[in-house]
C-alpha cells in the first residue's frame, strides 16, 4: 500500500489572500502521477505555534509531509528554527549551499553576498540538505520514525526544481509499486445533472477500483476516471475498458479524451490539419491569442492577432467597414463576421476566431445587455457566427467567452476535416 | 477580540492537483478586511471520514469555519449528509430553494428540471438556509455551542454571492469592533534581501502592533503593514505614520504605495495623463493587452493590439522592415524599436509597448539563448528599447516579460509627466 502525504503551506500572504497557493496544485499532482495521494494540504501563517501544531496533527495522519515557504532570507521567515527545534538539532554552516550561494552572487547575480544571504547556508544537522539548484535558500528532509518530511523553498520553480531532482525520484525509488491512473475526458453543451442522469447506470457498474469524478468549469465537465491498484496491466485494461465505454455515453458531447486544457486540444486539431489560425479580439483583450500561444511549439499553428479594443481599431485596422459599426453596431454579427474574415486574409491563416461584446459591469444597453456577445469563426469555405448571453461577472464572462470562441472554431475545423 | 475563522475546502480535484483552489484566497481576503483572521486553510478530498475529522479537529481551533464544495447535484459530492448528521439533523425540502430552483429552471436555463436538480432543495432542518440567487446550491449554517459553520458551494460566483449577501454582513454586525487595517506598496529593482537589509531599523523600531511582511513576486517585492487593534482613529494615524516612513526608505524603488497590479498601475497613471496606449506583442502572444484590459472602464486608455507572433505579421501587419528582420533578426532592438514606433502609429495612442524574445523551451540560439527578451516603450518624443535575460521556464519568462514591460512603460509616462 503506498504512504498518505500531507502538504503544509506557510505564509500570512496565503491567509489573508494575497496570494493564490499553485504550489500545493502542483505538488498534488506530481505526488499522484506516483500514486501517492494527498489526504489533506494545510496552509497557515507565519506563526510558530500554528506551524508546530500543524506539523505534529499531520504527522499521525500521513507518512509524508511537504513544506513549502518560509524559508526566505527576510525576518517573516521563521520555518527553519522551527523544525531545527522540532527534529532536536543545532544550527550549522552547510559547506555546500554556502559555496553554491557564493557562486551564484558572483556569476549569475553579479552582485555582493550580504550576511543576510550567507545565513541561508545553515540548516539544522539532523538534517538531508537537498540542492535547490535554481535558488538560494536550500531544501531539507527530516526522518522521525517512520514519516518522511521535506521542507522546500515557495518559489514556484525552485520548489519544483527541488522536488523534480530530488524529492519525487527519491520517493519513486522507494514506493514504485502501487499504482494510481487516470483518464480523463472533456465535454461541452450538457450540463453537469443531465451528465450524472445519463452515467448513472454507468457509474454504479464501475469496478470498485475504479471512481468517475465531475469537474465542471466554465460552462464545460471534465469527467475523470480513477484506478487505484497493484496490478499495472490489469488495471490499465480495466480503465481501457470502463474509459471506452463512458466515451459512448458522452457521445457527440466529447470535446476531448485526453487531460488537456481546451485551447491544446485546438492547437492538436490545428497541427493534424497543417493549419494556421489568428484572432481578432476586442472584449477578450488578447486573452484568446494568450493562449493559443501558451504552448511550446505555438509557432506552428498561431499566427497572430489584432486584439481591436477601440472601435476606431476596428474599423482602421481591421478594416471593418464604418457602415457595418454605426448600423449594427460593434457588438453584432456583422461586426464579427468581418473581423473574423478580415483578420484571416491579413494574417494570410486557414482560420481565424472573432469576438466582440460586453463583458461588463458597465456598458450594456436594453437592446445589448451586459454578458451579451458576438463569436465569429471564419475558415476557407465558411464563416460561422453566434451570439452568447452570459450572466456573470467581467472575469467569468471573459472565460466563458473564450472557452466558447475556441469551442467554435473546434467545431469548424472538425466539419472541414 | 476578533474571533479566528478557519476554511475547509472539499473535493478529490484539489488533491489531486487538477483545480488550483482560488475560492480560500477569496474568502480570506472579505474576512481579512473586516478583521477575522483566517489562521488555517485545510482542503481535503470527497472523503467522509476525512471531512468529518477536519471539522471535529477545526472546531477546536476557531470559532467561524466556512466550507466550501461538495453541495453539486452529482454523486461525488458528500458534504450535505455528512452535514446533516454532524449536526444531529434531518433532511427537508427547503421551500423557498425548491421555488427558487423552479424559477432558474424555468425562466433562465430554459429546460426542464430533473429530480436530481430538485434534490438541491433538500436541506438538514437544523440549518438556516442562506438563498443563493445565482445558482442552484443553497448555502448553508449551523451554530454548536459558540462555534459557527458555514457550507457554501464550489463554484466561485455563487460562493461569493452567498457571502456578500449574506455571511459578511452578518459577521460585520456581530464583530464589527475590532479593527484590522493594511497598507500595502510594490517596489521595482531591489532583491528581497536588500530591501530587508535597509529596513532593519525600521522594522525594529515597529510599534508592537503593526508588522511589516515581505511579498516577492515576479522580480518585483511587495511590502505590507498590518495593523491590529480596537481604536480605530488611533490605528489609522499610527499606520498611516509608519506607511509614511516606510515609503521613505524605499525612496525611488517605490513603484505604487496602493495595493494594487502593476497594470492598474499603469492604467491610472494613463488615466491622469489623459493618455492612451497600444501593445505590439510577439513572445506574449496578447497577454500583456489582456492584463491592461482587464478592469472595467480600461477602453478610456487601452486601444488595442497587434500580436505578431509570425515574422510575416511583425512584417506586413506591423510594417516591420524586412531588412531589419533579417539583418538583425526579429529579437533585437531595432525590431522591438520599429514594432513600438509602428504601432503607435498605426493605432493612433500616445504610447505604446513592444516586446519579441525566446521564452523557451526551444528556439535558443549561442548568440541569443532562451530567455532572452528585448523591451520597448515607446511615447510621443521618445523610445526606449532595453534587453533582458530570463532564466526561468516560458511561463515564468512570460510573466516577468510581462512585468518588466509594463514597468518600461510606467518609466517612460513618469519621465513625461
Amino acid at each position: 500500500m503506498q504512504p498518505k502525504a500531507g502538504i503544509i503551506t506557510i505564509g500570512d500572504e496565503l491567509l489573508i489572500g494575497q496570494v493564490i497557493d499553485t504550489n500545493s496544485a502542483w505538488i498534488a499532482q506530481q505526488l499522484n502521477q506516483i500514486g501517492i495521494d494527498v489526504i489533506k494540504r494545510v496552509a497557515v501563517g507565519d506563526n510558530y505555534e500554528a506551524i508546530w501544531q500543524t506539523i505534529e496533527s499531520l504527522e499521525k495522519e500521513v507518512a509524508i509531509i511537504i513544506i513549502t515557504g518560509g524559508l526566505g532570507p527576510t525576518a517573516d521567515d521563521i520555518t527553519k528554527p522551527l523544525l531545527c527545534h522540532y527534529f532536536g538539532g543545532k544550527m550549522v554552516i552547510d559547506k555546500a549551499t554556502e559555496a553554491h550561494l557564493e557562486h551564484i552572487f558572483k556569476e549569475v547575480l553579479k552582485r555582493p553576498m550580504i550576511e543576510r544571504n550567507r545565513k541561508q547556508a545553515e540548516v539544522p544537522d539532523v538534517c538531508t540538505v537537498l540542492l535547490n539548484k535554481v535558488g538560494t535558500a536550500p531544501g531539507m528532509q527530516f526522518q522521525k520514525e517512520e514519516c518522511l518530511y521535506f521542507s522546500l523553498p515557495g518559489v514556484p520553480h525552485e520548489m519544483k526544481w527541488i522536488m523534480q531532482n530530488s524529492i519525487l525520484p527519491m520517493l519513486k525509488n522507494k514506493y514504485g509499486n502501487y499504482v494510481v491512473l487516470h483518464e480523463t475526458l472533456l465535454t461541452a453543451g450538457i450540463g453537469e445533472s443531465f451528465l450524472a442522469e445519463r452515467l448513472q447506470t454507468f457509474e454504479a457498474n464501475l469496478p470498485s477500483n475504479i471512481q468517475l469524478a465531475y469537474l465542471p468549469n466554465y460552462g464545460m465537465v471534465r469527467l475523470r476516471l480513477t484506478a487505484k491498484g497493484l496490478d499495472s496491466n490489469q488495471l490499465k485494461e480495466s480503465l481501457c475498458e470502463q474509459f471506452e465505454l463512458l466515451k459512448k455515453q458522452v457521445n457527440t458531447h466529447l470535446v476531448t479524451d485526453k487531460d488537456q486544457p481546451l485551447e491544446e486540444v485546438v492547437g492538436d486539431l490545428l497541427l493534424e490539419n497543417k493549419a494556421t489560425v489568428s484572432t481578432a479580439e476586442s472584449c477578450t483583450g488578447g486573452y484568446i491569442a494568450h493562449l493559443l500561444s501558451s504552448r511550446p511549439g505555438a509557432s506552428a499553428y498561431f499566427w497572430g492577432s489584432i486584439v481591436s479594443y477601440h472601435n476606431d481599431v476596428k474599423q482602421h485596422n481591421l478594416g471593418v467597414d464604418a457602415t457595418i459599426l454605426s448600423t449594427n453596431g460593434a457588438v453584432s454579427e456583422e461586426t464579427v463576421t468581418a473581423m473574423a474574415q478580415n483578420v484571416r486574409k491579413q494574417m494570410g491563416t486557414n482560420y481565424s476566431i472573432a469576438v466582440s461584446g460586453i463583458l461588463g459591469p458597465g456598458g450594456g444597453t436594453p437592446d445589448k445587455p451586459v454578458g451579451t456577445v458576438w463569436i465569429a469563426a471564419a475558415g476557407e469555405q465558411k464563416t460561422v457566427a453566434k451570439k452568447f448571453n452570459f450572466h456573470f461577472d467581467r472575469e467569468r464572462n471573459k472565460q466563458l467567452t473564450t472557452i466558447n470562441a475556441l469551442n467554435l472554431l473546434r467545431m469548424l475545423i472538425v466539419d472541414n476535416s
